[in-house]
């Protein structure tokens, strides 16, 4: 579908002859980075959509679902979050996120500098002021050579790539897990987005395999982005020591609380209740 | 998008400038019955699927997600099921989970039977052999008839309607409900399917309320349906004595085990899980 221009419409294949079929009101941006093509196009229900090789990536409408569910999930589950990695995520929702909570550094690790660059100039809705606060710092380059050659440590590391097909790959590798692993602290976290369920079956069992070979304590959840091909969208969790199901619900609401969140999709009680799977996505991961 | 013929497309609007299309393999039934248009298609990634007026009822693929999550958390929830009353339903997917239960009698009051026969004769696998068994009684007529005329009691009441908007919306009045009330059981409840928290807040904002008049137990729960609009999919709960947090997960699970259930999204753990909305859906209903 390249290129797409206005008056067009953009589709995104999501199964064998069934579309997401989007009417394009404003080109906004059309051009090719080192490692891939970069639109930003115009919906009347969705705002502005970044699009990466053909793919939906994020849009204004619902960009909260999955940035909200990616970070705040894990930064509930542990006490307290102060380092944390962000491997990808170019368009600064996530990291955006991470800064509601009081960490004392994100570090954010993006490959494309022209996503962020774009995002910054069109899509600052979604990172707010994310990418000025002095508790950012950016950088640019490979995530997976990052994790394995930092001597920093980290209490989280959220993986906010494109999916487990393609370049993206090796960020659902055991060899990957396993220097995140590495530079977790004692109690430390990692969360990925890990797909959709029904239409990426076999990348959601092999990622959540080779997590498995590495942290003791792995489970997935899920939320709906309407975006996403499949709709129901999941994300895997490898943990060194806490245990979702453990979470104290009435601390993690007096912290919520605190922190005056005002979220859309997250709520604490969901902290819990997003892990228990429907039984077609439970059968994926057993 | 009438009518659509092999080898076309598809489409249904799903907000301004967005819509869900369907490659069409073939086209199996087209027709007008006395209140609807009707048309059975066939696509490659959903199999068959029925439309009225322009709107994708149930798909082969999916059907199951629906019907399973409108049938099992009331009839779970329930104690001990006997009698239970179908409104809409006419594919038979309502009535073929209800009868994997217990139930003594489930009446179907389906206002257009031409649905009913074209899903017998095309879409089989989705009532399987519910309109063959004995405990089906099956009656043609208006729904918002039949609860204010009958004599009857029963312990669940399923409203497998279309969308409140249109021919459907008298069944999400007050008046409806109030005649729900008349002829369920002293423990009885009530589960009506109630449209897309994204797409049709403000209809289930006033269904709810509606419900909020005659019910003094109201919830609402949530599933992910991919072939309907908004895709996080909403149903209303109104009970007379039941309460669905308090529902005894242990028991449900040792009758799920003992029913022998297939399902493929509902779990007993998902009979309370999925009460626990997202944040922007708890704003619609509250």
């Amino acid at each position: 579908v390249y290129w797409v221009t206005e008056g067009e419409r953009f589709s995104e294949l999501v199964g064998q002859g069934f579309e997401y079929s989007y009417q394009v009101e404003e080109t906004i941006y059309q051009g090719k980075s080192k490692y891939q093509k970069i639109e930003i196009l115009r919906n009347p229900y969705f705002g502005r959509m970044l699009i990466l090789d053909g793919a939906v990536q994020v849009t204004e409408r619902d960009e909260f679902i999955y940035h909200e569910m990616l970070t705040h999930i894990p930064l509930f589950l542990h006490p307290v979050p102060k380092k944390v990695l962000i491997i990808g995520g170019g368009d600064g929702g996530t990291l955006r996120r991470v800064l509601e909570h009081p960490v004392e550094e994100a570090v954010m690790v993006e490959l494309d500098e022209e996503v962020v660059k774009l995002s910054q100039k069109h899509l600052s809705s979604i990172s707010d002021s994310a990418f000025d606060d002095k508790r950012t710092r950016l950088v640019f380059g490979d995530g997976a050579k990052f994790v394995a050659e930092t001597k920093e440590k980290f209490d989280v590391i959220l993986v906010d790539s494109t999916d487990p097909v393609g370049a993206a790959e090796i960020l659902f590798s055991e060899e990957f897990y396993g220097n995140c692993s590495q530079i977790l602290s004692k109690n430390g976290l990692l969360v990925t987005q890990s797909g959709s369920p029904l239409c990426q079956a076999k990348e959601l069992n092999k990622a959540f395999g080779n997590l498995r070979k590495v942290f003791p304590i792995c489970r997935v959840y899920f939320c709906t982005v309407f975006t996403y091909p499949g709709t129901l969208w999941s994300f895997a969790l490898g943990s060194k020591e806490l245990v979702p199901e453990e979470a104290d619900l009435s601390a993690i609401e007096k912290r919520f609380e605190k922190l005056g969140l005002k979220t859309k999709y997250y709520t604490p009680q969901i902290q819990k209740s997003c892990f228990i799977l429907p039984k077609l996505v439970q059968e994926i991961v057993s």
